[in-house]
């Protein structure tokens, strides 16, 4: 009798308060939940577009949408052919080899490998295309083109393999939830590398003087925006990979934090730019929004809400400071990229080593030392602060190489007449707007 | 052996045919369904932002779109905070009061408490932002900024408890399943009080004609509309907060009841316009696409397909005569928000007391009266027009007395110069299309 | 003892390594996915509307959106009252007719039948759509809705009747996942033989040369091809119908195979274009990603990822042939409708034939012979090429007699002096951009 009840608990173990079973229902919801994930993430690439298009000049548009376009495709192949391995295949804890086309690949997730490798290769199309903004209006598309193969087969997934494919990082504690700094902090510094190398747009600093160069569509930016945020309840949320195991307890904990710093990343920028500035610039406003999303990446499932709106807020803050400040350094990013993406991709890996607690850390899943506020201990943070600047030294190294060895030979920058001319005529040989009457300016 | 087949049945009710079991894989699969919906109402923000910018002139775009912005952010951060203590705390039935910053808060739904909360806070930032619309053009950026804490802090929260959080109307068995009063009449009565209070814009009413403002990018519109059409599928089939409990079945017939409402609205709107005005106008047949998703937000769980179509084809009607009757009053409303979610809302909430048929009220879990066409009784049509009512006159109170109050102290309306010269850079200092030629007329 | 272990593993067969059961569960995680896989195939009208408005000139674009509009409203309501029963019904390998309205329909998925008949639905409005841009700015309004209803109405639904019906194709084992035939080669069809009636705009060949006619607002076709292949991964993966059964290991293969093949189509399309014109046109490779989702809709179950990158590369090839053969044709296509979804359409249904491997047409739930390239023979593809054959034709005829008698009675071309003047203006009344100053061309 008793044997029975065993039996019975055993076999249904869905009711019991353990981890749900391996049956085809739990997988079933995971890869549902995996693949909506994944479907949002890709949509992240629409909004990434539509940002960088809206915060430039009418002149350079299609330019950076074919980018766009050939970043996430790029990235689709690439990260099929090669990156994957590179990511979660065995190796060391620096690289993995195995896997090559899917081939014999490691899955470290429930869900059917295919689902994984999708969600996986739209967060490598993210990294690639955080750098299109950073570097429009100037440079040369066939250059491009090289970039982001290399970006997406290589230089992503080794970063991705430190921490979420085995590697030293993981090995050390190193959380990073969703990807403040594999993601984040990855394309950031790749485009602050990038705008050093490629040098200012003609006409943005002058004569010691820093000249605003308005964006020609901010109704398309900020749909942009919209879509982004839209997109991340796919990138933080669906980092949980399942739904199954706590009945998407953490999952919801993500969605609220993430919307909840996002809110705040969008006021305090807003109210920082019009203490500033004197007026509530939309750009920026919708900047600090991006920035409270980039910052919540790494710790959206380990802290309480009150740290996600504190996180947000600092965010919102830091962004209109970092953009001020690459202006005082006459680093030209012309959309943001580096202080929303770079930036606040460190920021957010330290708030982890802050913010982070105990009972959301297990729940999460993961097991790493509890944040400043709760233990007292600087450990966790001195972790986090290493994760984070030893990808921003590797990538900052590994793609300034690739630039310099660009510019050294098929070169990376368009000519002075193509830039005053517009990208979207001298490299694509079309308009974005035909028929439009548009005042092109340097 | 009967006590262990007892057990199999007890541990494992999921296989038996009555309300799925709680156990970890129901409640993964419900919460995952309003994850998704509250994913897609957060991106009806967007849709109402592009069909509000496009509607409106290019000179107040920023405006508007700044303000969609703040909406979301102020709801997200103030129905944190109090609003959703306000609205599903213990209280009485006019009000809840616990569970500040969720600490310690109510949770009516199956899911947890941070997905209902998403959920829920997504549709308090739709109340807020209808009137972004019909204010738009003329209003203070400041006083708008109070006016949206205020309507998501305390007012909506105010309808929601009514309605939704167990309070008086709830008490009578008013039937609204996902808000064409609390969200729809409450944004709409919002709307209408504030435009009268402010006044039209310069050059809409002139010598006692009214001339057209036709709206600056339509096509953007039309992308919000489409927008706003694919997020009301998480609005409505959504509003069943679950899917473990019936396989889905109720939340099927809403998407398509949901569905053939907002097709018929389109018709009729484009037919009654065709007939009156000569040509099948676009903005018209949208507004009445959105008539339709209105009107059939309260009835959509509760009706036949067939009754979906009429409630959906009446809405189409009534949103062109509506548009007409507001400026017969002069009372200038630029997106068309009364006529779309004020009287739309109203329709469809008297239409639950008109459709709503027993199976489908049992089906949907809920436990009200037959409507008219199948009682012929008008006892439900009474308890909605009751509801209806009760909350259109609670909200022109409150709201107009808050309106009041900041006209009186820091102003509601912009000076003649920055309303000719726009709102974009008046009060935010930039340009929605730099470099574009565009005529700025009144 | 033995009799309570069988009685626990009947009573939770869950966590048995078989065909998920029956249970609420099942059907719920199923109705869950149709019905996020039918939100997406709805949101792809506002990708056609984007794409197909973006290609065109500014003075045709309002025009363009309401056909957009109407396509979708006018699917929804006739397939709701016939089209229905004209494709799922019983009755003959041509047509059924039973359940008309949905009274007493039949239902061939696990999902309740309101799911299924919205993801079909959305399915013929799509179909619908693809004809708008192939017609482009110069057709008569009223023409057009004649066109929408009948294709939707009739057309459309016959079509699906063969294929997904119990039709004469289906009993053949004809192989079409997801509507490569069904959807694209039947709106393909339709717009060639629309076009050919219809005659090329006024500028677009003068003495016997082509001339390129820009599209006014590239950005906005760019965002429509994200949204289009956003909505795909409702379209193809969803056409699983369920999760449940496997776990969603098929629908898992079909996303990743439909990125791998819109990615490679992209690629192709953008080399192809820069050989043969010099520079990397961005509309050409927009139209080359949408060639690979086209053909990849078919084969994406039956397929190897290696094939997937096969069949959207020659897809994207073709693409650019496509388009390049009907300008010699005197064949007027504005938006490629004809290259994209006709060519493509055809081309990924022979894929079927080619790449098609048991091991996957068996996962899939499906039963026919393998490709060419697997089985050294031409069966399958012979079954391909009749099945894509036949429904061109019939298409191609049952299309171009609903366009000649429309041009025989109320007339199928606006004049000349409407024409010139634009759509928006002559036809609906309105400007799609007021205050932009904008020049208006042939």
């Amino acid at each position: 009798m008793l044997a029975a009840i065993a039996v019975a608990l055993v076999a249904s173990p869905a009711v019991a308060d353990v981890p749900a079973p391996p049956t085809r229902l739990a997988v079933g919801l995971d890869t549902l939940w995996v693949l909506l994930a994944a479907f949002l993430v890709f949509f992240m690439q629409a909004g990434f577009g539509m940002v960088e298009a809206g915060f430039i000049r009418a002149k350079n548009t299609c330019n950076i949408l074919t980018k766009n376009f050939v970043d996430y495709c790029s990235a689709s192949i690439m990260f099929f052919l090669v990156g994957y391995a590179f990511m979660f295949g065995r190796g060391n804890g620096l690289i993995g080899w195995t896997g090559f086309a899917l081939e014999g690949a490691e899955n470290p997730s429930t869900v059917p490998l295919w689902a994984f490798w999708l969600f996986q290769a739209a967060f490598c199309g993210a990294a690639a295309t955080i750098v299109a903004g950073g570097m429009a209006g100037r440079m040369k598309f066939h250059a491009y083109l090289m970039y982001t193969v290399v970006i997406s087969a290589v230089v992503y997934p080794i970063v991705g393999h430190w921490v979420w494919g085995g590697g030293w990082l993981a090995g050390m504690g190193f959380g990073d939830f969703a990807g403040s700094t594999v993601v984040h902090a990855t394309g950031g510094s790749a485009a602050l590398i990038g705008m050093i190398v490629l040098g200012p747009r003609i006409g943005k600093y002058v004569n010691g003087k820093t000249r605003a160069i308005p964006g020609h569509n901010i109704p398309l930016a900020s749909l942009g925006v919209f879509i982004l945020w839209f997109g991340w309840f796919g990138f933080n949320p669906g980092s949980t990979l399942g739904m199954a195991r706590d009945g998407g307890t953490c999952a919801s904990l993500v969605a609220m934090n993430t919307t909840l710093s996002a809110a705040a990343g969008a006021i305090t920028a807003m109210l920082t730019i019009w203490i500033i500035g004197g007026k509530p610039d939309l750009s920026m406003t919708m900047n600090g929004c991006l920035a409270g999303l980039v910052a919540i990446t790494a710790p959206c499932a380990f802290i309480a809400p009150w740290a996600a709106l504190t996180i947000g807020a600092v965010a919102g803050a830091l962004v209109v400071g970092g953009a001020l400040l690459l202006d005082r350094l006459r680093i030209d990013d012309p959309v943001g990229a580096v202080p929303v993406h770079g930036l606040n991709g460190i920021w957010g890996t330290l708030a982890v080593g802050i913010f982070a607690k105990a009972k959301y850390i297990r729940a999460a899943d993961y097991d790493f030392r509890e944040g400043l506020v709760y233990s007292g201990s600087f450990h966790q943070l001195g972790i986090q602060a290493l994760g984070a600047g030893a990808v921003a030294l590797f990538v900052l190294t590994a793609m300034g190489l690739v630039f310099l060895a660009i510019k050294g030979t098929v070169g990376l920058r368009v000519s002075r007449a193509e830039e005053l001319r517009g990208l979207d005529i001298s490299e694509h040989g079309m308009e974005s707007y035909a028929g439009f009457q548009i005042f092109v300016t340097e």
